[in-house]
């Protein structure tokens, strides 16, 4: 069922394209999926994308449209006008239409609105470019079925059959007073089941979960995981319905945000692909490597200082890549452990119960490794004393690197601060470089230099 | 709206155990969240989980079940007999009773499942079990509204009527022939705004997407989010339903791919949460600490082997933080891109373009970084050769690690590996040492030593 771009469709398609041959193009994509063809605009080159985008009909482009990556839907909508891109956006759901406009300059935004035939389509996409990024409002539509407590399910159905129409999707038919305050909800099975003369104040659940305009996307993202629910309508502080947010665009921020954290524990500032430029792919690696040179030389100029050990303790300096990586290793897994836990919602008890846990851990860790270190260095240098000086030190920087891990992340996150941004190359820097600090004060004291 | 575990809640709950008042804690979380009770459950002793769980009654506790983490789960199946799961399980959807019985024994299952009354869900549960893990037939529910293709519409309300009872939720209504095989679909929708008297066949769509029941579940996760699907059926080879996929399955499916692929990359080989006991916390995070300190002792030998420069340049040796630091940094960077690309699906070309494309961006940010770190060990030590020899080495050492970075990830993929193992410790450890002795080598060869 999966379909697949290949040479020969791409190959096809440029031809046919090149002889201008609308039928066929049209012909070609006619069965193809609008997934699939943002897929294949991908792959085009922009004119040719262009040419597609202005050859299908604006009900099937404006759903591709909803669907490329965004560097490409930026190029292609610089090149429509305010009309064409009001053309577009009318054939679409509120949602992805106020994100599609929410995208252009404020001037254009403007012309595009004006542009919209619909007065209530502008309406709706004013208000929901209205509300700020990453709430709630943001995410809804205002697509949605709504029915008065006072209807009777005859009435209900034939009224129903009207609005459905504009609502890909009916998850749950919303019931209202008469000031538009929600008060429960009824599925479409509760009202075939019911006869027709009852009112809808008879049949609807009233436990109805609901989310607050203002609600921050990814605690929604968590309710509707966690109560399995495949819609959740959008209330205003007087629990007045203003649209409603669908599991679809939940499964989009969760995988956003899923991306995103591992992007940033993997060293990488913006949101990249494998397919970018290089130049956008320096600019999201180079931070964080920069903060590892500041770091490698802040180890450099440590190390310089514990010079005159050299000649005695040679053997010191040859293991400080190994205390960085274990110093290094064991931060980014504390870290990571906690920024899960944070995100999930089950890091439960006081900071300092975790970090006396999280002592105890790395404590059990770092003796099991610390043995298997001694009796490396006894037997390979025979150096009981150094073999002593170098195992302990390491369980303590394995400690350290450990409490550091776990603060870290604990402490942003009490700030307000997004914790993810602790883990990756942060607490592998900061960590190293304490790591190496201690590593040569504690040998130097063990062996009384 | 969202139900908040408080202490005072905990300590009443307590307190009426104590007390025995089964009356009052039924009370209690009459009006709570199956979610939610399972998440108190996680808090309270075991006692006194067992206690609830057999006190409220099983068609809320078969949804608790569902919801609670995996280890307390087994304790408390544990401390039901047979008959008690069977009595549970019998509440719950398909899918989920054949991943609970799933958990047990072979001969515990065994006898659960002889316990059950209802003999064709006894036969589901069976036939679920028999699916491979990870595939979508352990993934499906048997529970779906299924309708002939002969029926008429009236018919088919009438007869939906019945089977809606069992399905939570109706997303689409799949159309059959007379050998059960899938020819087509209706919305709910469909079947409201229809005459009475046509029949299922004239308003079917007969585009309707399906996996097959063998088919791996991040694929069928991939599928139902590119097209934005909200359930999908399942079929067997020959095109017959089996059972339907649901949009919330393939969350949880996201979820633990997201949580695997970031714990992973942060070093912890099984999933652990910050709750963990410190035992499971080091069984996760040893392995590959232990990776780490092989790692560091091959840094080891390498510099020993190198000690002879140490008199002249001392300075080199106060680089290898720095060096490792960025190889290590680099080399997660370019495979954390590789492995998002590959679950994504957007790493297209072949394996040399994406190595070349790696090469001219590590190079890019090697100079970046090199010219940096020439002028500060130029200006810092006053040699300009030691200052030529470092910085000329760490742009080699950056071009390899991100090679390396880029090569492992697709050749692990190549070979049927998963990828994700490649982030973290493993591309650390290995860069560590790569770039030491790259490091070393080209600095002698620079300074001619």
């Amino acid at each position: 069922m999966v379909f697949e771009i290949t040479n020969e469709f791409l190959e096809n398609l440029t031809s046919l394209i090149k002889a201008n041959n609308e039928k066929a193009i049209t012909k070609l994509f006619k069965e193809v999926h609008y997934a699939d063809v943002a897929e294949v605009l991908d792959e085009v080159n922009f004119e040719e994308a262009i040419y597609i985008i202005k050859l299908l009909d604006s009900e099937k482009t404006s759903e591709i449209l909803t669907e490329l990556e965004d560097d490409i839907r930026e190029k292609i909508l610089k090149n429509l006008s305010a009309q064409e891109i009001a053309d577009e956006v009318g054939e679409m759901d509120t949602d992805d239409a106020a994100d599609i406009i929410g995208e252009l300059s404020e001037e254009r935004q403007e012309r595009v609105i004006k542009a919209i035939d619909d007065d209530e389509l502008a309406a709706d996409i004013k208000e929901l470019l209205s509300y700020g990024e990453d709430t709630a409002g943001a995410l809804m539509a205002k697509e949605l079925v709504k029915v008065y407590e006072t209807w009777t399910v005859a009435g209900c159905m034939r009224r129903i059959r009207g609005q459905a129409k504009d609502v890909t999707r009916v998850h749950s038919i919303y019931v209202v007073d008469k000031e538009d305050k929600l008060v429960g909800r009824l599925s479409l099975k509760d009202l075939i089941i019911a006869k027709s003369e009852q009112h809808i104040a008879d049949i609807l659940k009233v436990k109805v979960d609901a989310v607050n305009v203002n609600e921050d996307d990814e605690e929604v993202a968590k309710i509707m995981a966690k109560y399995d629910l495949e819609a959740i309508p959008v209330v205003d502080d007087n629990n007045v319905l203003l649209g409603r947010i669908t599991i679809d665009d939940i499964v989009d921020v969760l995988k956003e945000e899923a991306d995103k954290d591992y992007q940033m524990a993997a060293g990488l500032t913006q949101d990249v692909d494998s397919d970018d430029s290089i130049l956008d792919l320096t600019k999201a690696r180079l931070p964080w490597l920069f903060l590892g040179l500041i770091g490698g030389i802040g180890a450099f100029i440590i190390m310089e200082g514990f010079q005159g050990v050299f000649e005695k303790y040679a053997s010191l300096f040859f293991f400080t890549p190994l205390i960085a990586a274990m110093a290094g290793n064991v931060g980014v897994q504390s870290s990571a452990i906690i920024v899960q836990g944070l995100a999930n919602d089950d890091v439960k008890g006081s900071i300092n119960s975790r970090l006396i846990k999280e002592m105890l851990l790395a404590a059990l860790n770092g003796i099991i490794l610390a043995i298997f270190l001694f009796l490396f260095v006894w037997i390979y240098e025979g150096k009981i004393n150094t073999a002593l000086a170098i195992s302990s030190s390491l369980v303590i920087v394995i400690i350290v690197a450990g409490l550091i891990g776990t603060f870290v992340p604990l402490f942003l996150d009490k700030r307000g601060i997004d914790p993810a941004i602790a883990t990756g190359p942060f607490i592998t820097t900061s960590n190293d470089i304490f790591g190496i600090l201690i590593y040569f004060m504690i040998a130097k004291m063990i062996l009384g230099i």
